[in-house]
């Protein structure tokens, strides 16, 4: 399945369609070549627990037990908990599977006796016998809180409890401040082959990984070339409320608009079949652009998209940062 | 049910026997008229959760939702999180049940966030529509350790993860001279008309009671009748190590070893059938002695014992304590 060496890639990860995409990856590069770097921006505590939704979805989906219906999640899991703790007034909204608490237990135990978030995700992922590295963008809470129509809420209120219904004014990354990137993380930019940002949303999923202090910067500076693989196919999202929250930010609900988000520091837009007309318009802000087709409906297209990805990667291994 | 207004009750209870008893008795005397003081002794901290068996089996026992081949856990409970969490190396060896965990998380939240386990017991009871007051005994931590022939080890690493199989030398009970009773036990003691020890491990579920300061000595000064049920039966405990335990420890392992353990404070044994031949040896002792079936196999011979015991607790009400 490793069909080469492959170039050493750094990927900024939200969620499902990271997971999709990384679960491709995998299959073409050799894990270990691989430093994932996960949103924490959608992190939440509940009852106590510590619960990081995006690096838990990328670690069940490279395990191999990710409930494929969902996309996150556990496979098969039961909800036995969480149906029981309403009986105690807690909100209960929150999707937690009965396996699926057993992570978020460990990890909180972990956190409370000293331990750093980077260190109890790198245990979970060895545990789960993941190869490839996975850090958290941040070893600080920085809790992504969404100004909607109805009042500021934390993201997975508005993601979960609110279904993404209301629309969104503005969002602001609680604590980011005073966040630095995890240990690991602006090395595995600065010394990888490359870095993508993966399928993921650029609000809530990638903007809090650009903005924590410094880490934006690094990847203007780094040597590696740096890749996006659009989350917007047709004007829509594959999933979650990209589109709108482009539209109600003020942004054009197209990959057009998401490569321009990126424009200071990419040097390669992927950009699905679909929507090759855009190409001439991204490339005019300075970009490459790689036209494919992006949809991961199987392990075969995902495969393929990272193929896709790699070569075009590879292509221009050596090639200084056109930034 | 509640076929007379009856007394006010204080129970010291331990878990199954007790849960069983209690249950019996709150067919008999109000729940309201009963303030339940429950054994924390064989409390437990596990993977940042604070669970309270003792009371979590009075709880589910008198919410009707026991498990009612095990005595204690959730009815149809299911075990996915417990599975889950030995991949990341925890031990796994403690039943902790999908829903039951709903219990501990909300306990150990609401104990992070400052509560006392008196509040926090309370809320749950409500919750769970329970009648009678459940007060812990305590609301510091004072574990149970068991010194046996493999070594000291928590009660419940003893009591499940080796079932009671090391011979035990000696038991103590760790903070317990820093403990106090919890808001309302001494006042409960004192202010009951009667009070039942029931029928619990007199070493780890009743000992531990009688251990925390002051405790021992409100009993002894009560005006109200203290009777204690036989956990022992025909030299056997019904249920659990009392009976080996009474051995190891050197006393003898039937109800009279039992009752030479309450005598400073007691008035009255109640004694199984089997064992009347013991009643003239428990009298010899200062006691007053009821024999009756007090096998509680089903809700009718739980209500049965609960039945004989209070009217025997009333045809002495308003008696001075013999003490």
């Amino acid at each position: 399945v490793n069909e080469r060496p492959g170039p050493k890639i750094a990927a900024l990860a939200g969620g499902v369609g990271a997971a999709k995409f990384l679960l491709g990856l995998s299959g073409i590069v050799p894990p270990e070549q691989t430093t994932i770097i996960a949103n924490t921006g959608d992190d939440i505590e509940l009852f106590g627990l510590h619960i990081s939704p995006d690096i838990d979805t990328v670690m069940y989906t490279l395990a191999g037990f990710v409930s494929a219906e969902k996309g996150w999640g556990i496979e098969g899991d039961t909800f036995e908990c969480l149906n029981w703790i309403a009986r105690y007034g807690e909100p209960a909204w929150f999707n937690l599977g009965d396996r699926d608490l057993a992570t978020h237990l460990y990890r909180s135990d972990q956190l409370r006796r000293g331990r750093s978030l980077t260190e109890v995700t790198d245990s979970i992922r060895r545990s789960l016998g993941i190869g490839a590295r996975i850090l958290p963008m941040s070893d600080q809470y920085t809790p992504t809180r969404v100004a909607t129509e109805e009042g500021e809420m934390h993201l997975q209120e508005y993601f979960v409890r609110r279904r993404a219904e209301p629309r969104v004014r503005s969002i602001r990354f609680d604590n980011i401040d005073r966040s630095r990137p995890a240990p690991g993380v602006e090395a595995a930019i600065l010394e990888s082959d490359a870095v993508v940002l993966c399928p993921s949303n650029p609000f809530i999923s990638i903007g809090p990984i650009l903005a924590v202090p410094g880490l934006r910067q690094t990847l203007t500076r780094t040597a590696a070339m740096v890749a996006a693989v659009t989350p917007i196919v047709g004007g829509k999202a594959l999933k979650g409320p990209a589109a709108q929250m482009l539209r109600d930010l003020g942004h054009e609900p197209t990959a057009l608009g998401v490569a321009r988000l990126y424009r200071d520091f990419l040097d390669l837009f992927i950009l699905d079949e679909t929507d090759s007309a855009l190409a001439p318009a991204i490339e005019a802000l300075g970009l490459r652009v790689l036209v494919t087709d992006t949809i991961m409906s199987s392990l075969e297209k995902k495969r393929h998209l990272a193929r896709a990805v790699v070569a075009a990667l590879d292509s221009h291994e050596g090639h200084p940062a056109s930034h």
